[in-house]
């Protein structure tokens, strides 16, 4: 299996192993088939161009490109430019461009998927295009079509596993009225009750209160609730606050440290019921945490692995072989007929990290 | 004190005492000073009519008066319909009304009092004018002035009470996104949580689940999301939710049971705070729910004095003395220079039976 056989590969042998060879200067006369992989999300959109081969030849970065925000049209114009600078930075003027495989946050739903699709075909790249969910891509990625569970963690949380079987499930992910569990936001919203009900006297007394006020300015923190409902102090504001959660835990205040841990427990819990719902084949399942609050996967690993080993789940926790793009661009490779096997995957790593430093997260 | 001795009075000896004098009817042609007291809310408005003596004359209802959404000058119409409706309930020709004393909903800031205040003054009654909040004239009613808690949940969820020295303190209210624990909405969000956890494995089986899917015609309880996030489903409608869980506990299931045990132990936390932070001359603490979730106070109530009981407040569970506008109607009085004391209290109570079979929660 590739994936087995990439397991140990990180950042440091990807990146500086001597087996990276940019094959992008070599090949500069041959004509080259590519396919387009894109990572389609709500703050920021990127796209990669990657040879039938696996190999790496550049990508480019667009603003936001997500489906229900911005609709069809706009959606695919912001698409259009990224693919096109990918080219542009791939710069070789061989390219056969085969296929472009979006992988794209807000198409949940199949009629969404279909509008996005039909939108981006009348891009007019002489190509096929394929349109994904964003999870569907980071899952790809994150294991190489592999077997596996991706607990992603930014603002909102929610997490999918692939099986032994292909089978894909999820959990969590019910936005930030029914769900969230863990996220940042969970731990901002966490933060804020915690400092209100220590106002209140309902709850003990936490630093989190003058940490709070120090940071918005607040003469006392209940000042803090227009801000909230007003908008002034949105989604995203609050789950920005989750850094400042993990300072005042690490200084040692128990009330931070409780949302920390509930944090951590609620994400191991939606990794520990997909482990559950799905069949292995492997002896241990990966787990890959990506997102923007797994920068302290530290503070929050021991607390999710406490939650898998209930789930009698043989585990181990990974980084992410590839990121979304890339893993957008191996769907894109599957459809083409392409067999994601080892020799393409330690192509693709080399190629990547030489052109990168490293994979991506 | 009044409140002292009216403790033990209730719906039974106030209504059906032999008491009760109807003065409406005996005073027909003496003029007659009086005040209207208003209840004005976000769903509706209720405006009654007290004698200086302290007898209940009469009262009228509207529609929904708060402050926040409809703006001063259409909430002061709302308001004038509704006093000229319960002077003309009243049914006497020879009314003088002395002051318009009005608890409203959304006049938290002192400059929407302010607004409030100058709206309602443009109505044209030859009256005095005073505004407080809701949450004021509920306090006030419940205990007739004097010291108690009183626990709101209906929708959301506060608490208030007044000490010996007559300080006002509240907990919770913070809204639905950051405080309402143990509301209406609270049960309902939990119960809907529940369920999708059902669904992800990441809880436990419940009967909430198909309870859910049924009352909305889902093929799948997770089709509920779409219908959160885009309103068809919201909060008043979340809310709603509560006598279903309540029902699916009392056929006994373990989850729903769960979350309206946590609903309990939340609104004893609410009045354990307040309870806490002031001073009582009373040997026991009046503790009055408020609010159309304590249609299930038998269900509630003993989760809420365990954690009564945490607080080390000695107290008793009482029903609210007098609804909001009758208590706004006491503050007029007491503005007028009346004091509340145990014979008007005893008129009051009497006269209110007499009119409307018993006083109002």
């Amino acid at each position: 299996m590739v994936e087995d056989r990439l397991r140990g590969m990180d950042r440091a042998t990807a990146g500086d192993g001597g087996q990276a060879v940019n094959n992008a200067d070599r090949g500069q006369f041959m004509s080259q088939d590519v396919v387009i992989g894109i990572d389609g999300g709500g703050t920021k959109t990127r796209a990669v161009v990657v040879t039938v081969e696996g190999e790496f030849l550049g990508e480019a970065l667009g603003p936001s490109s997500n489906f229900q925000v911005l609709g069809p049209e706009k959606m695919a114009r912001v698409l259009g430019e990224c693919i096109q600078q990918a080219l542009e930075v791939a710069g070789r003027k061989d390219l056969r461009l085969r296929r472009i495989s979006a992988g794209l946050a807000g198409v949940g739903r199949p009629s969404d998927r279909e509008r996005a699709l039909q939108a981006m075909r009348g891009l007019g790249f002489d190509a096929e295009y394929q349109v994904d969910s964003d999870a569907v891509a980071a899952l790809t990625g994150a294991f190489a079509g592999g077997q596996g569970i991706i607990v992603i963690a930014g603002t909102g949380s929610i997490c999918f596993g692939k099986g032994a079987d292909g089978c894909v499930e999820r959990s969590g992910g019910w936005g930030y009225l029914l769900g969230d569990e863990g996220s940042g936001y969970y731990i901002g919203q966490q933060a804020i009750i915690a400092a209100l009900k220590d106002l209140d006297g309902r709850g003990p007394a936490t630093q989190l209160r003058p940490a709070l006020e120090r940071r918005y300015g607040l003469e006392r923190i209940d000042r803090i609730i227009p801000k909230v409902y007003q908008g002034e102090i949105d989604r995203t504001e609050i789950a920005n606050l989750a850094p400042l959660v993990f300072q005042t835990a690490a200084q040692g205040d128990a009330v931070a440290q409780e949302v920390i841990q509930r944090a951590g427990e609620e994400l191991g819990k939606l990794a520990a019921a997909v482990a559950r719902r799905l069949t292995w084949s492997d002896k241990v399942v990966r787990v890959a945490p990506i997102g923007s609050l797994f920068r302290q996967i530290h503070v929050l690993a021991p607390h999710m692995e406490r939650e898998l080993r209930k789930a009698g789940v043989p585990f181990e926790m990974v980084s992410p072989m590839f990121d979304p793009a890339v893993g957008a661009a191996l769907l894109g490779l599957e459809a083409e007929g392409i067999t994601i096997d080892d020799s393409l995957c330690r192509k693709l790593a080399a190629s990547v990290g030489s052109r990168t430093g490293g994979p991506r997260e």
